[in-house]
C-alpha cells in the first residue's frame, strides 16, 4: 500500500491498532458514517503520482456515500434540503466543512472557509483518522453539508456527485444565462460530459465538445453533445462549428481539461461577449497573455472556479435525481475494486485513465 | 480648425456651402434635435491628438443633449422609458444606434450590433454631416436609444451621462452582488468618480480610489471615496486599506484609468474571490499574464466591458436624476467654450487634462 493513501482497518482487524483505527466518539455536531463506496477522483490520482502534493500519511478519497450509523446527539440533525437525518440514510456530503459564522460560508465561498477541512486532504493522526473515503468510516464535521441520496440515482455512480458532478454544476452559477447559448466545452472527462448533460437540459444552443481522445468525444454525443471537435484535426473544422452562429464564435467557453493549449485556443477564438470558465487547471501552469483593449472591445469575461459552494451541491443532486436515466452517466464507473485493492485500483487508474474506479468498501 | 472636428455652420452661415450645411430631410424613423451643449470626452481627445484612429474629416463629440426640433413622421415616438416625444424636449440618446432585429441587440450587447452606427465616429460626407456634437444638429436614427433629460439634471452636465455616465453604470451590470462588498476605484477621472458616487449608493461597505494626482483623490472624497491610495506612495498604504477587509483584499476592483500597471497592481492585490472590471483599457495596450491556476483557486473573474447597452444608458440617467445634488458633478466642467472655439476647447483640454470642457452649442 502506497504511503499517501492509509485504509483503514475494517471490522475484523479493528482490533490490532486500536490507537489508530478504534471507532471515534462523536462531538457535538457529528455524524459517524459507514462508507459504502468511494470513487478515485483525477486529484487523487495527481497525489497518488506526486503531481500535487498533501500531508502523508494520508487516508485519500473524498467522492463518497456511506450510511449514517451514529448521531453525536439527541439534537436533530437536517439535511441541506431541510430533510432530517436518521440512521441508516444513505448520504453524500460537501468535501469540506466550515462553519456557519465563517465570512466566506456568508459570502457563498465555503470552499475557501479561513477554517476549512477538507475530507480526503488531511494528514493521518491518532485524532484524525476517519475522514477519506479509503477508509471503512467517515466522521462528518459540523459545517459539513449532507444530502440524502435520492433513489433514483444508483449508489455506485453517486459518489461522483459531490466532488465532479458539484463542481461541474458551479460553472453554470458563473454563467449569464446559459438558455439558447452555444457552449464550448473543452475536456471530455466525467467534468467535461457532465457539463455537457448539464447545458444541454439548462436549453443551451448547442453543446460541442473538444478534446484529442476520438473515444470520449465518441462517447460524449451520448452526453448532450451536438458537435465535437478532435483538437488533433485542423482548425478550420472549428471555424466551420463556429461559422455557424451568427456571432461565428461560442457564448460560453468551459474549460475542464485543464490544459494551456486548450485554455489558450479557447480565449484566440473568443467571439463578441463570450464568457470563458475556466476550472480544470487545479495544478501548475503557465501563465497566458490577456490582452484587455480585447477583454473591454469584445465585452469578454473570465472566471475562475475551484470546487462549489452548497448551493451548487443542492443543485448538482437535483439534475441527478431528475436526469439520472437520462445519460450513460452509469458509464463512468469503468472497474470496480474492494478496499484491500487501493493500490491496485490507483495503479489500474493511472495506467488505463478509465473516467472513474469504484472502491466498494 | 483641425481637420478631425468638423464643425457645421450656423443658421446665419448656412447658406454659403448648402451641400454640405442644408438642413437634411428627415427618412422614416428619425428625429432632428438642435443640439445644446456637447462635452469632450477622452475618446475624442484621443482622436484630437492621433493615438486613436477616425476617418476625417469628422464631426467629432458623441456627450450631446440637444432639443428636439423636427420629427420624420406622424406616428408617436417613445424614450426608453415609454414617454412619448414631442417638439421642444431636451434629451440625450445613446452614442449608437442599432436596429432591433439584430442579433447583439437581443443579446443586450446593441454596442456590438453588426450594422452599428456610432455618433461623433462618422466620415463627415454630404449624405451624412449631422451625427455628432461638435454641430449645430444631430439626425437621430431609428434604433437610437433617446431619454428625456429630467429637470433634476443640470443641462450642462447632461451630455456626459450618454457616454461616461451610462459606461460607468455598466461596470456595475457586471458586478455579482455589490452591496457591502469593498471596492476599489483604479483611476479618479470622470468614470472613476461616478462609480465612486454610484458603489456608495448602491451601498458598498467602502469605495477606496487609486491614482496618483493628489487633487484627485482629494476631489474623490466628495464623490463616496471612503479611502484613498496614491499609487506614487508605498504600497503598505494600500495594504493597511486591505488590512481591515475580513479578506485582507478588495471584493471588486473596477479600472477606470487603462494604465496597465494599475490593472497588474489589482491583478496582484486579488483576495479570494475578488471581481476585477476592465473599462478604461480602450487603446492598444501589452499584454497582460494571468496565472489559471491562480483564477480558479482564488474565484477570481475578469470583465471587460466597451460602451454599454440600453439599459445601462437608463439606469444611469435615473442615477442622476435620483442624486444629481448628493454629489458636485456639476463640478466636472472645469470650463466653457463656444462652438466656433472648439479647436481652443481641444487645446485646452489637451494641455490642462480638466474631468470636461463644454461647447456651448
Amino acid at each position: 500500500m502506497c504511503n499517501s493513501c492509509v485504509m483503514l482497518f475494517d471490522d475484523r482487524e479493528r482490533s490490532i491498532l486500536p490507537e489508530f483505527t478504534a471507532l471515534p466518539k462523536l462531538k457535538s455536531g457529528e455524524i459517524l458514517v459507514k462508507n459504502k463506496y468511494a470513487t478515485l477522483c483525477g486529484s487523487d490520482l495527481h497525489t497518488f503520482t506526486g503531481r500535487r502534493k498533501e500531508p502523508s500519511p494520508i487516508v485519500l478519497g473524498h467522492e463518497i456515500v456511506g450510511e449514517i450509523i451514529e448521531m453525536a446527539s439527541n439534537e436533530p440533525f437536517y439535511d441541506l434540503n431541510g430533510n432530517i437525518l436518521k440512521l441508516g440514510d444513505i448520504v453524500t456530503w460537501t468535501i469540506f466543512a466550515a462553519p456557519n459564522e465563517d465570512e466566506f460560508v456568508k459570502d457563498k465561498m465555503p470552499q475557501k472557509s479561513a477554517s476549512l477541512f477538507k475530507y480526503g486532504h488531511v494528514k493521518f493522526t491518532k485524532e484524525e483518522k476517519f475522514n477519506g473515503g479509503l477508509g471503512t468510516h467517515c466522521v462528518l464535521k459540523k459545517g459539513t453539508g449532507i444530502l440524502k441520496v435520492p433513489s433514483s440515482i444508483n449508489e455506485k455512480f453517486a459518489p461522483i456527485i459531490n466532488c465532479a458532478g458539484a463542481t461541474a454544476m458551479a460553472a453554470f452559477r458563473l454563467i449569464d444565462k446559459i438558455e439558447n447559448k452555444n457552449v464550448l466545452i473543452l475536456g471530455a472527462g466525467v467534468l467535461g460530459l457532465i457539463a455537457s448533460s448539464i447545458a444541454e437540459q439548462k436549453k443551451a444552443a448547442s453543446v460541442t465538445v473538444f478534446d484529442i481522445d476520438k473515444d470520449r468525444l465518441e462517447k460524449s454525443k451520448s452526453f448532450g453533445a451536438k458537435y465535437i471537435y478532435n483538437a488533433l484535426s485542423p482548425i478550420e473544422e472549428l471555424e466551420n462549428i463556429m461559422s455557424q452562429f451568427y456571432k461565428k464564435g461560442f457564448d460560453v467557453i468551459i474549460d475542464m481539461s485543464g490544459s494551456v493549449d486548450a485554455i489558450k485556443t479557447g480565449l484566440k477564438y473568443s467571439a463578441i461577449g463570450t464568457q470563458h470558465i475556466w476550472i480544470g487547471a487545479v495544478t501548475p501552469t503557465e501563465d497566458i497573455a490577456v490582452n484587455p483593449e480585447m477583454m473591454i472591445r469584445k465585452l469578454l469575461s473570465i472566471k475562475g472556479m475551484h470546487n462549489y459552494n452548497f448551493e451548487d451541491f443542492v443543485n448538482a443532486v437535483s439534475f441527478f435525481e431528475e436526469h439520472f436515466s437520462a445519460y450513460p452517466f452509469q458509464t463512468f464507473i469503468e472497474k470496480e475494486f474492494e478496499l484491500k485493492e487501493t493500490k491496485e485500483a490507483f495503479e489500474y487508474a493511472v495506467k488505463y485513465k478509465p473516467f472513474r474506479v469504484l472502491i466498494n468498501i
